[in-house]
């Protein structure tokens, strides 16, 4: 147990992200009261039901009152918002924080939505599931993933402070965490994850509208690779599609990259030609090791995922 | 144990597949002999050494001699050139499948150098991980997995007792045994293999090859999405290469329309039509609904890969 970093903790938005955090921040003994401000009534009764908050409620100025650390855990195109409703109470010297999947965007409505005596420092947390919702939450979501921290140009020792803070409270929940400037995890971002979420969703959508393979097929042979999209094009929708709406100028430069490349493949594939495809496939597989010998993935089979193949 | 189903089994080719299937066949206890032919010298010391084959060879002729079942289990576009060394050794009454991911092309391969006085039933094993060799392979890979048979359009009693027999060979082995026209195959296989492959590949050199953020930073934060593709983009690069050559025309239509889609779908984010996005998503979730419904895959959360999200 590591002594109390945030005596009053505030999460507005509590689905997996947020239920997450307040478990694995409860388990790691870093907070002290935990408060939760959520817009559903639904998602309300089911954290009242799983018992991790001290208090729940619909109104965020409320739960931030007090609070020393508020985390925003809402949708990207919703943290305007939920940082305006939160606003008028929070506490002065207060650290407000997120886990969007776009930061320039989020730094933006922060730093406009909230008072300048509050520490506003976004972050981008690299975990999470297919699943959504306070029940899908659970305490090791964050252990031995990244923690992007993008905070503001103001280099001030208060604000340094209360960066080292936040620092310690997410290496508690078990993640690494690692500043970086908001443009820059925003391009990075668009190719490690949002343009594979988005190849994984189109890649379903033309695989149902296919008019000579039925779906029941496509379910069936599923194991060949495809699976594994349609794990990733389970993703919660709301939240997609507002990171691509405010990851826009990024997401298409990598698209654009990747239909170019696929055009190239495309006509090697036309032309008969095995080398080039062959030359890229290796090349490809070295990255793979790189990643494997980063130590982020064994190199081992399992019995369950890697199967999927062929 | 079930009974021994084929007293003399041969496998030209032993990499995964071909190891696997001979290390599942001895568990089941439904093969006597097993023969071994392999090209590669370095291969055929490993399956020495791995113990598992009465005989091994690098003359396939040689291999099948006396065989009731041969295999072959080499890259698509070797399957011809295999087929015909082996011909000149094959039994009468034979039976000589394959576990090739394409079926049309094979078949045609098979057919053309195997006598007429053996039975030729390609098959494809929906089974396989990223990585390849003789001690890549296990007995438990085609557990619970799909093998689709095309065989011709004989009907005569022999042929379909050939394909009975053989069926039931591979349910010995746990899987699940399909029959389906040969030309199916390759366009159900486009879309739930072939494409997600030529996709994965696709996007991790797309991401190698970016200018503003290095390979480095791709793999520190491959957690999001991208490292899924990193995996089914390490696949076998003579394998892969031998598929998209033999399955040009299905490929070539299913990303086609998988372009279209991808290009409709920048259009919606390029003019901000979140609607569209919306929309698209909530319909590849319920695909995935159906998947897990089908019981192909857990609902549950699970502490490896499911986290890779976000």
């Amino acid at each position: 147990m590591s002594p109390v970093i945030y005596p009053r903790l505030a999460v507005i938005g509590c689905g997996l992200i947020g239920s997450s955090i307040i478990r694995a921040a409860r388990e790691a003994g870093v907070v002290g009261q935990v408060v939760v401000a959520d817009t559903s009534a639904i998602y309300r009764e089911q954290i009242v039901a799983l018992g991790f908050a001290d208090h729940v409620t619909g109104d965020a100025a409320e739960a931030v009152a007090d609070a020393d650390l508020v985390v925003l855990a809402v949708p990207v195109m919703s943290m305007a918002s939920a940082a305006a409703a939160a606003a008028p109470g929070l506490k002065p010297g207060a650290t407000v924080t997120d886990v969007g999947s776009v930061k320039g965007h989020v730094a933006e409505a922060l730093t406009e939505a909230c008072p300048d005596n509050v520490f506003v420092i976004p972050g981008h947390p690299i975990a999470g599931t297919e699943r959504s919702g306070p029940e899908a939450g659970f305490a090791e979501l964050f252990e031995n993933r990244w923690n992007i921290l993008t905070p503001s140009d103001r280099d001030d020792a208060p604000y340094r402070e209360a960066i080292q803070r936040l620092t310690t409270f997410w290496s508690a929940l078990g993640a690494h965490v690692e500043e970086m400037d908001a443009r820059h995890h925003d391009l990075v971002l668009a190719i490690t994850s949002h343009l594979p979420h988005l190849i994984a969703y189109n890649i379903v959508g033309t695989a149902a509208d296919l008019e000579n393979v039925t779906e029941a097929e496509v379910m069936k042979y599923s194991a060949g690779g495809f699976r594994d999209f349609t794990r990733i094009a389970a993703s919660d929708p709301t939240m997609w599609r507002d990171v691509f709406l405010t990851n826009k100028d990024a997401v298409l430069e990598v698209l654009a990259r990747f239909s170019e490349d696929l055009q190239a493949l495309s006509r090697a594939i036309r032309w008969g030609e095995g080398d080039k495809l062959f030359e890229l496939f290796t090349r490809t597989r070295e990255i793979r090791r790189g990643i494997v010998a980063m130590g982020q993935e064994s190199a081992e089979p399992n019995f369950g995922r890697d199967r999927d193949k062929h």
